[in-house]
């Protein structure tokens, strides 16, 4: 199948080309730029001599939806909206990996995101790809919106305990940190090296636009849902999402026991790796590859659930989950072209 | 004031060094160890070569007692619960950097720190010194036990709210993240250079042995406060704790009226410095210096509110608020030695 | 084939298990440690949960030799002077990647690794895998010694300009610098992390025992080589070596001339990218895969070029190539088991 | 004495405030900046907030000139060229940590920096405050031109060789790194966290703007000094500068003899100290101090000299050299203000 990939310069687009270069049954055929022309991917990524001779074109919506098989939309914020329409309802399906395509309700997008939304009846008929929660749909998607990354890691480490009603969803609280590739390409004194290095940051306190994401998703588990407390926090890494989740349990449970419920509820997504009890991942234990790494740990003193949640933000956070949902919506194998092991150290 | 420190090869210790080698009050006369004698203390630590000639000596109870004003106790938990008392009750004032005179109950210092407590009633004598919050008696402390790193950031974020009783102090959550160096200087595979470094990991879920310290003076300042949730987590970074702190209002308020609130608690503290609204500190901003920076949130969605607290581990986490204790104990202004301005970038 | 690995443990080991894994043409079949038995290979590495079930198994050279196709040695200098020996004569092909079968001369390596050597004439017919420059040899090996990491890089880097005569091979030297995990995994206050996070060190100058390896092989091709002057540097990184190189031009030649001459001399390695005049490499960009990056400069000032080259420590540098060789051992494509882009960022 | 800053909102700049703030004899009592005006340096930088109060001014030089008794200028290449005069012949005596008057041939500044020089007479009065060599000069100078922070390093590390004739200065490699603060606070993509961290990078090769002052003061040294070698690396570090230093020995000597030639040399050096034998610095054992550290080796199998030179590139490669000049210029005690240990770890 032809996969070709919009916004090839930002960080989940080559993500994109390192992960669909290799794909068995994709082949990657052509990249988009809205800002270059008949420029060598290579001018912008020296890393990809020799092995990427694609060059950045400039975009050509009815050339696309014809020519490719599946385009995968790495563009930024806003650029969907009109964007994904325009490549909709030809031969190409499309993955968007922005959040253009994620909020049923567009009046949350306005709120959230500060930009005119993509129209209403569009992203209705959007699927969501949360992909373990969501198969079904997902295979029959002709328009796929992929989760943000910080929603990925936290609605993967939630989803057993709201579903099964095990916590109070009216008291959930996510720390959430991300490597700084999380936070786009652009240039900002905030992601010079010298002043991000050795450093930590809180960035955005109550007001991520992921909330709304999170909370519909939840919403859609549990209709009690209330609002979340969510709060990001900058790692002065290049990769990685770890998401720290606390809620009181609303029934007297072990670690053991939502330990169990834990490790069946995903005992045959392969993507998602429930540890040990006892047993907590770092980020660096899921880079580059597409793994969800999740503990979870009850704390018998407060009676509350503490859900630690781990992912690669490039990966299962973008361009791995965008791939994987694509293998499904194609009938190929869940896992093809993402069996790469996580490199360590 | 002849100062000395005992455990001086440990990171507290060649910080102690570090600030009390330019104090304008405390001459730093003798270093000691419990491993190591005649040793220069550059042999350990080039970096002190030419500016701290003093050697690493063993450890002799009795001259210390007799020939130092003021010992700094920088040794591994469990040695200066034998060794303080052996100190104390001479010419000497004591300062201990560790946790075993903190936990006025010895049954939770033998819970939570698996070890033989010091006697009951020499823990009783000791001084507290979570400096801003504890003056008068840090002045007429002979000795004085230092708070652990954790504690003093989340203390001091903690303190106006719990003490105006504005916030639910039965649902207070912590999630506290350090760098390296506290955790010591020991070598274990967890901080192996080539594992630590591009990873975050978490580390003490709801067992880590500060919480009873936190507990304890959390419940001085309001008996009504229930445990915590308390995580910890390493960054891959050499020092700095931020520590980001969950509680629901207990009434209606503003980021504003908070923001006031906090603003007028600190205000005579030179080192505490409350941010201004929507601003929020990194923990590069601190480094090397005995600030603690806070800000504060109130989600009004959630109605919670959220404080956020930056220490540099070292220093207003160990070695500097120790000397700051020392200053009032010895009567010297309360910042000598401690002007030292962030270290950025 | 079925590929075993000794020394599974170390970092070369678990790359070992990265590559092997998803190789098209070997099958992991097993995995030995001289210090575990039975042990999960996950319980040392949870990195690998879900996808690599091998247990570590005591060594048994006998099972070895005749279930394995290829056994890959990862173990420490010394160990493989004696493994190796009852390894070989078997079924399995062996490929080494430790220093012990590299020096034909046995008072090199007694000089530099201060270590007893295998025996002589085990080590004369051992072959020298700087793949590319040793593929006909590679190719009817059954005992394959795999080049140091430093050595790579800097082999690659000079043998265009030794073999073809345009420097003085008299005064070559070469400042390299590598990653932490170079260094292996013990334990030392070295790499600690919060001592190691924000250095840069230089750890062994004119002493590393990869200098009689690169002298060794500078001199098959030139027998007028002197001794190299060769400095090691330790980075704040987990992976990634460049070793920047010097040498006076022995004739007048422009950057072109150069540039010219290296990449003709590797148009057809499909894992050495000679990048474009004045375009200069970042260790980051072969992170991850088996690429060698190469620039060259002129300078006309002083008639001096200057070689930088690039590579991954445990892909090119240890376990890339080593597959590489045994692709081509085998008779598989060399590239096998080996596309895998960069990661980037 | 009353000091102010020109340029104040740059890495330079802002470790002048660090340091001028609190030394015993300057009064930092005002800071420039060319873009803003009225503005609090706290805005720029908030890890200032409480302990410098100074507002950002446009620059005035008639004013500075006469509240001034000496004025640091921190701005970029081409600025001083005409501030520095307008400044200088008044009350204030100026200390320009640029490098528009450190050549004194005008033309190598144009050939080098590409841009306009200052007066060649102006340049030719300012005296080149390389200070362990020049503290005559630099007593009664009335316009300081600081060294660059690579010139530092290199030129303290040479200097015994070269003016004690013991090594071929028609060869001499400099063989740099640098930490990323170095580069300045501009915003580039080379500089974008998530690509810089975790990678290594060589910049300039054969072109960098220190080169030609290098030359110059070495060959006030020696005029038979060629041309040297000399490249630029970025570390993944906010600062640090290790110069690695390879030249033939034009006499036999042994390490140790080499060694007692420079501890002689330097042994009234407060800042600059000469590590015994074997022992090699790293960048984070003087960082946030005005430390050079070197150390040197003789290599015996090529008869070539090694030298390793470490300093905090902002400090004594800027800041801290520009306060230890100011000191002579002023006569205060040399090391006044600069007495801060490294911040370790």
């Amino acid at each position: 199948m032809k996969a070709s990939v919009i916004g090839a310069s930002g960080y989940g687009g080559i993500e994109l080309i390192r992960l669909l270069s290799n794909h068995p049954n994709f082949d990657l055929h052509a990249v988009y730029s809205s800002s270059k022309d008949d420029v060598p991917v290579t001018e912008e990524y020296p890393h990809l001599a020799d092995i990427c001779p694609l060059p950045l074109t400039k975009i050509d919506t009815e050339a696309i939806k014809t020519e490719s098989d599946v385009v995968f939309l790495a563009v930024p914020s806003g650029a969907a909206a009109s964007l994904a329409p325009q490549l909709a309802g030809g031969h190409a399906k499309v993955v968007d990996l922005s959040g253009d395509l994620r909020l049923k309700e567009t009046e949350d997008y306005k709120k959230w995101y500060k930009k005119d939304p993509a129209p209403k009846e569009f992203i209705a008929d959007a699927v969501y790809g949360l992909t373990e929660w969501n198969r079904e749909n997902v295979k029959s998607a002709s328009v796929l919106s992929n989760p943000g990354c910080y929603p990925t890691a936290a609605l993967l480490g939630l989803a057993p305990a709201v579903k099964n009603g095990i916590i109070d969803v009216k008291n959930i609280i996510i720390d959430a940190k991300s490597g700084v590739s999380g936070a786009g390409r652009g240039l900002s004194p905030l992601i010079h090296f010298a002043e991000m290095n050795d450093n930590f940051r809180i960035y955005k306190v109550n007001e991520h636009q992921h909330i709304p994401e999170i909370e519909q998703q939840l919403s859609w588990w549990n209709e009690e849902v209330a609002p979340i407390t969510f709060s990001t926090h900058l790692l002065p890494v290049s990769r990685g999402i770890m998401a720290t989740m606390y809620a009181p349990l609303s029934k007297e449970m072990t670690t053991e026991e939502v330990h169990t419920l834990y490790a069946d509820t995903y005992k045959n997504d392969p993507f998602v790796r429930v540890r040990p009890s006892k047993q907590f991942p770092g980020i660096k234990e899921v880079a580059g590859s597409n793994f969800c790494d999740i503990s979870v740990d009850v704390d018998t003193r407060t009676n509350r659930l503490v859900v630690v949640s781990v992912i690669d933000n490039l990966v299962k956070g973008a361009a791995g989950q965008a791939i994987q949902n694509a293998n499904i919506m194609f009938g190929f194998d869940e896992t093809a072209g993402l069996k790469g092991f996580p490199m360590y150290p």
